[in-house]
C-alpha cells in the first residue's frame, strides 16, 4: 500500500455487483472506497464520485482499482491504464481477461503489480483461487465442470418440468438469471471465456478462445429433454479441457450424464467445477456462480489478497498453446431432420427423436454439426459421458 | 524461518500419509525435510532420523514440526513439546486438535507460531482454508456434509449392490478405506471430531465434543436400504452444525437425502462438505476425504501457508459454546423390535420395515434411541430430509 497499510480503492462500477463489492468494503477497517465512477449511483453511496479516469490514475493515494462494469470498453482502455499507473487491479471481467490475456498479464507483471479476477470463473465460488495454490504445487491435468447458471437453470428447469426451451428462457430471465440478450450464455461464449481463463491459470498456457470448440443449448427441445430422461439421463452445459502430453485438449458441449455423476444433481443456477491433480485426483467446487453477493465476494477476497501482499497474476507462464481436441472420442446423441451420408455411417441406436452415434472424434462431430446447420439450423447435438 | 528463507522441517511419522508429505516436499526448492522420526523408514528416504523428540526441539535450526503418527499419545506431548519450543506445527491429527482445541490453539498464539491441521478435516479438500477465508469475511451461519469416507463407500456400495453390511465394510477393509478396527468410524466419532474442529474455525468458539449429539451408522442392515430405495432415498452419514442467535447446534446422524440433493451423487470414499455464508449463499467443496496424496497435499499447502509467514491458528476467537440442537426438528425413519410407547404416539407411518415418525426434536430422539438401545440393541435411526 502507498503510505499506510489501508488500502485505498477506486470501484469502477455501481451496479448489481460493484454496490455488493461497496457494502462488504465499507464493514472493513483496512480498506476504504476513495472514489467510484458510475452513471447511477445508490443512494446510500458516500464516497467521492468522480468522472474522469484520469483523476483515479493521477490520485496517488489510490493503490488498487476494482472494475466491475463489465464488457470489452471502455474497460480495456480503463484496466490497461490502470496497470500502467502502477495500480493494482481486480476485475469480474472474464470477457476482457480472456480476450487480452496474455497482453493484461505480461503487462501487470512489468509494472509489479496484481492483477486478479477470481469473480471472472465460478462466480461466487472460491475457484480460481484453490486452482492457483494447486497449480502452485502439483500438475493439474483436467479442468470440468458446470460454469454457466443461466444454461443450468435451463435445463434443470427442462427437466423438472417437462416444458419448452422457451417457457424455461423465459422463467430465468424473469428471475434475473439471465440478460434480456441471452445470447453469449446459450451459446457457450460466456462458459468458454471461463474454461480459457481456468485453463491457462491451470496449465500455465495461454488459449485463443476462438480455438476452444463450442456447441450451446439454444437448438434443444422438450423432445430431447423427454428422450434423455427415458435413457435416464441429465444433460448439462458442460465445459472441459485436458493438460496432455500432445497438447491441450479444451471444448464446450451439451453432455448427457448419468444420475451416478455429481453434475446431474446440480440444481437451478449452481455451478459445479472440478479441477484433477496428477496426485491428488479430483477436487470439485460447486456454488453460485453468480449474483450480487456472491461475485461480490469473490472480489473482496481478492482484495483481501492484495492487502496481504499479493502483486502477481496466479501464474506467470504463459506457454503458448493449441487446443487439439482429435484425441477425445465419444458417443453423440444427434437430432437433425433430413438424410446425411456422415451421420448414417456412424449411426449405433436410433431412437424416438434423434439417434446415438458411434464413437467418434470430438472435432470431427463439432465440425459436421455446424456444417450440417447449413441444411438443417435446428440440428443439435450432446456427447455422452 | 530462523536462518534463512528455507523451511526446515521435523517429519513426525513415515507411514501412509507421512510417506506423501517427504515425497512432496523433496521437490521443493524452498523446504526441506531436515530429519524425521519414524519406527519404520522406507528405504528411499535419505534425511537423518532422529531417535528422541528432544533433539528437534533444541535444534534451532528447525522451524517447523509436522506430526502424522496419529493418536492422542505421544502426538499430544510431541506437539504441545514443538508449540512450547516455538516452533510452527502442522498436524492432520483430529483427535488430538478436536480433544485440546482451546489448549493448543492458546499455547500456538501465545509462542507466535503457526497451528494448521488443514488435513484434519477434508482429508484432500481445500476445506478448512476455504472456511477460515470465509469465516474472516463473512458470518458462516451453517457447516454440513459428508465428512468421513469409510462410511461413504460401505453406504454406497450397500445402495448399489443391495449387500449386506458384513460385506461392505470387508470390502472397505479390503480396499484400505477402512481399518482393521473401524469403530470411530462407524460409530460416527472420527466425523465427529471433524465437526468439531470445522465449527470451531467457522463460528469463533470452542465445542466440547462430548456435547455432539452422534448416531452412527454400525446398525444398519440391507433390509434397511431396501427400505430407502423404495421410498427413492439414498442414505448418507451427515453432519451438521448451525451458527444460531440461540447458540450452536451440532450433531451427526444418517439422513435420508434426495436424489436431487448433490450428497446423494457421492460416491466411494469422497466426501463433500458444505458451508453457508449469510450473504453469499452455500458453497460446497468435493474431493477425497483421505489417501497418501490428497492428506499430504494438505499437509504440504499448510506448510506452504507457513513458509508464506502465516503464524497463527485459523482463528484466535474461543468463544465458549454450549450445543443445543432443540431447535432443530426431523422426521425419521425408526426400525425397532418390539412396542415402545414414546414411539407409538410419534408414529406418522407404517412401513414393511420400520416406522416414519411424526417431525420431533433431535435432542429427544437421539435420548430415546440411546435408551431404546438397552432393550433392542440393534435400533437404527435416520432422520429424513
Amino acid at each position: 500500500m502507498k503510505n499506510n497499510d489501508k488500502m485505498r480503492i477506486a470501484l469502477l462500477g455501481l451496479g448489481t455487483v460493484g454496490y455488493g463489492v461497496y457494502d462488504f468494503i465499507r464493514r472493513h477497517d483496512d480498506m476504504e472506497i476513495a472514489c467510484a465512477m458510475s452513471l447511477v449511483v445508490p443512494e446510500d453511496v458516500t464516497c467521492p464520485i468522480v468522472r474522469n479516469i484520469e483523476e483515479i490514475y493521477e490520485d496517488d493515494s489510490i493503490d488498487t482499482v476494482v472494475e466491475v462494469i463489465g464488457g470489452l470498453h471502455p474497460a480495456y482502455e480503463w484496466i490497461s491504464g490502470a496497470l500502467k499507473a502502477g495500480k493494482n487491479v481486480i476485475t469480474a471481467n472474464k470477457l476482457l481477461i480472456a480476450k487480452h490475456y496474455r497482453e493484461l498479464v505480461s503487462l501487470a507483471k512489468e509494472k509489479g503489480v496484481a492483477l486478479r479476477c477470481t469473480a471472472a470463473a465460478g462466480g461466487g465460488i472460491p475457484w480460481l483461487t484453490s486452482l492457483k495454490r494447486c497449480a502452485d504445487q502439483e500438475p493439474v491435468i483436467r479442468i470440468s465442470g458446470i460454469m454457466n447458471g443461466t444454461t443450468n437453470f435451463i435445463l434443470d428447469t427442462m427437466h423438472r418440468t417437462g416444458g419448452s426451451f422457451e417457457n424455461a428462457l423465459k422463467e430465468a430471465q424473469r428471475l434475473g438469471y439471465a440478460e434480456a440478450d441471452p445470447a453469449d450464455d446459450l451459446n457457450g461464449a460466456d462458459i468458454r471465456r471461463k474454461l480459457v481463463i481456468s485453463s491457462n491459470i491451470g496449465y500455465g498456457c495461454v488459449l485463443d478462445e476462438d480455438e476452444v470448440a463450442v456447441e450451446g443449448i439454444e437448438r434443444i427441445t422438450d423432445a430431447d429433454i423427454s428422450v434423455f430422461r427415458r435413457m435416464g439421463r441429465v444433460c448439462k452445459l458442460i465445459a472441459a479441457s485436458r493438460n496432455l502430453e500432445s497438447g491441450i485438449a479444451a471444448y464446450i458441449e451439451p453432455a448427457l450424464m448419468l444420475p451416478s455423476m455429481p453434475e446431474s444433481a446440480i440444481p437451478e443456477n449452481y455451478n459445479l467445477i472440478s479441477l484433477t491433480g496428477k496426485h491428488i485426483g479430483k477436487q470439485s467446487f460447486y456454488g453460485q456462480g453468480a449474483g450480487r453477493y456472491p461475485t461480490a465476494y469473490n472480489v473482496l477476497q481478492d482484495c483481501v489478497d492484495v492487502l496481504g501482499g499479493v502483486r502477481s497474476f496466479y501464474t506467470d507462464q504463459l506457454k503458448p498453446a493449441h487446443v487439439d481436441n482429435s484425441s477425445i472420442i465419444r458417443a453423440y446423441y444427434v437430432r437433425t431432420d433430413g438424410v446425411d451420408k456422415w451421420l448414417q455411417s456412424k449411426v449405433d441406436k436410433i431412437l424416438d427423436c434423434g439417434i446415438i452415434t458411434k464413437p467418434v472424434p470430438v472435432p470431427e462431430i463439432h465440425s459436421w454439426a455446424k456444417q450440417r446447420r447449413l441444411t438443417d439450423p435446428n440440428c443439435f447435438i450432446a456427447s455422452l459421458r
